[in-house]
């Protein structure tokens, strides 16, 4: 590993203590002086606070002549903070390294900018790994819409439930507690109304004890027919968004307007399932338990395969074992 | 590790030289002088040749003090062959160490023998690690039945195919390939009459390029339809079993009495769900493809589980990436 790439990886550890949800991606930033020393360091934690090369520069009192290593082109747009790029120019920074362009159309640009400034600027260093890191927001930006991740349990045999409706703790406690974890990286968490008529469920994130984690995704209830009245999600007070519509297109679009740039369906077959029958999921987690279960209750309905040439290849990006269980994820190939 | 530990893995590593289909068990034998030196060493390469001691005796002219490390204990019965038994005493061997019993009725009573006749015999060295690796045997001869795999390939959501029955390369190469070496270690490859008739399966055990394994299963139809005229499996040279039946502990019961040990059930998937049903799975085999097909081609059926209380539990005893593939071998728990 060369200097430059285990900065860069260390830049990258920093982006990980900002939060995995809302509009901004997770970013980190290591300013280093001429001896290859670590000045200071910063990361972004979220919309509305500084950015991960302010919030650096923010800890000392000059930066005339150092290099910023950070793990995303630098911003070059006046949002809720100002451009990182003018930040960075005007501190005295001499030379600039990022990971991955900035793939948005209004914040694009600070490289160019910081060039036309005399800053010398390189691209590309570790791109792979922060690409993957900040995948879901970098597929979000590609794509205009909100990341669909479609989650599932089900036996070995793709079971949701026996025949007669029971599902109870098909997965283990080692598995429920992930599904929470993933849930508070969420911004929302998207069910249909004929799981809120049948489960009725919290949809809230808890941890190990029960207790409700920092960040709560917001529930979304899909479908024509309202909340049924005294539901659990009736009295939410994170604001449920009752779309009345099953125009999944339309729906993501007003999603991504409330700055809603993750979400994770949970359920049930139906709404999974139109999800995929509609090409608008880009990660699958598939949670297997060790039983088989056979019957009618599939955990997909029809996905709009009607031959196997129809299908779109996934590629597995991990298996883990969950206590007694499985998590598979998932991707489109190409995604 | 003790060197008694060490030579004991060592007698399995010869076991697994032996065939894992047959009447007979995988077994390995060291023989080792009063300085701990390896002096002889033996296996057992299936039905009608010489046991994994007599191996290994029939190596060196004289055993007088030897001490003996076997994977299983001694045979105490003539066989095809002599019992062993009475070969490790009559040849000197002073002292046996053993892994795992013998279940059987008339081959056990070994070490009552040996014992008797003023041989040291100590049991149970390795047992865990060499009852797992002859689990198929010892489960086999427990139950008194054949040892029953059955294998499905499905999509992630358990489709074997989709709407309208194509299935052409769900999994890809290497599982495949690892379906036939599963094949090749199985004594009879079993399928639904039904899956004659949909597909004509040859139910050969090849290699990577086509070519016969040596060793071949031989396929079993279940079902009260005869073979299709003109089907592959009529012509086959293997000598295929039509039970016309679908009594499957009856069908069991007749492969047992033909020394078959261990059957592999490849479909489809009414076949694999009438095992399930009747409690007669003692190893799962799923192969898992990164594609989601939805739909109908379910690969079980009804398995008997009408509510949650129903279920077996099984447990995942391994996950391996085939390719773009994932095996999941799962058992009962207990089991």
């Amino acid at each position: 590993m060369t200097t430059a790439e285990s900065l860069m990886r260390h830049a990258l550890s920093l982006a990980a203590h900002g939060p995995a949800f809302g509009v901004n991606p997770q970013v980190g930033c290591v300013l280093v002086n001429a001896a290859g020393e670590i000045v200071a360091e910063g990361w972004h934690r979220g919309a509305g606070t500084p950015h991960a090369e302010v919030d650096a520069l923010s800890k000392i009192p000059d930066a005339t002549g150092l290099t910023a290593y950070v793990t995303l082109e630098p911003c070059n747009h006046t949002g809720r903070t100002g451009p990182c790029s003018v930040a960075l120019h005007a501190a005295g920074v001499s030379r600039v390294l990022y990971s991955v362009s900035d793939p948005g159309d209004a914040s694009s640009g600070g490289a160019a900018y910081l060039r036309s400034q005399g800053v010398s600027v390189e691209a590309g260093l570790l791109a792979d790994e922060v690409s993957e890191f900040i995948h879901p927001w970098l597929t979000a930006a590609r794509l205009g819409r909100p990341f669909v991740t479609v989650k599932w349990a089900s036996s070995l045999d793709g079971r949701a439930a026996a025949d007669d409706g029971t599902s109870q703790w098909i997965t283990g406690t080692a598995a429920r507690q992930r599904v929470h974890e993933q849930r508070s990286r969420a911004d929302a968490i998207v069910v249909g109304t004929g799981t809120v008529i049948a489960d009725d469920p919290s949809l809230t994130a808890r941890g190990d004890g029960g207790e409700l984690m920092e960040h709560q995704p917001i529930p979304v209830v899909i479908g024509e027919r309202g909340l049924p009245e005294g539901s659990k999600l009736s009295r939410d007070p994170r604001g449920v968004i009752v779309t009345g519509s099953r125009d999944l297109a339309g729906i993501l679009s007003e999603l991504w307007d409330r700055d809603i740039r993750r979400i994770f369906v949970e359920g049930g077959p139906t709404l999974a399932s139109a999800f995929i029958a509609a090409g608008l999921v880009d990660e699958y987690l598939v949670y297997l338990a060790p039983v088989v279960i056979g019957g009618s209750k599939t955990a997909t309905t029809d996905v709009g395969v009607a031959t196997m040439s129809d299908l779109g290849r996934l590629t597995i990006t991990s298996v883990e074992r969950l206590g007694e269980d499985l998590l598979v994820v998932a991707r489109p190939i190409g995604e």
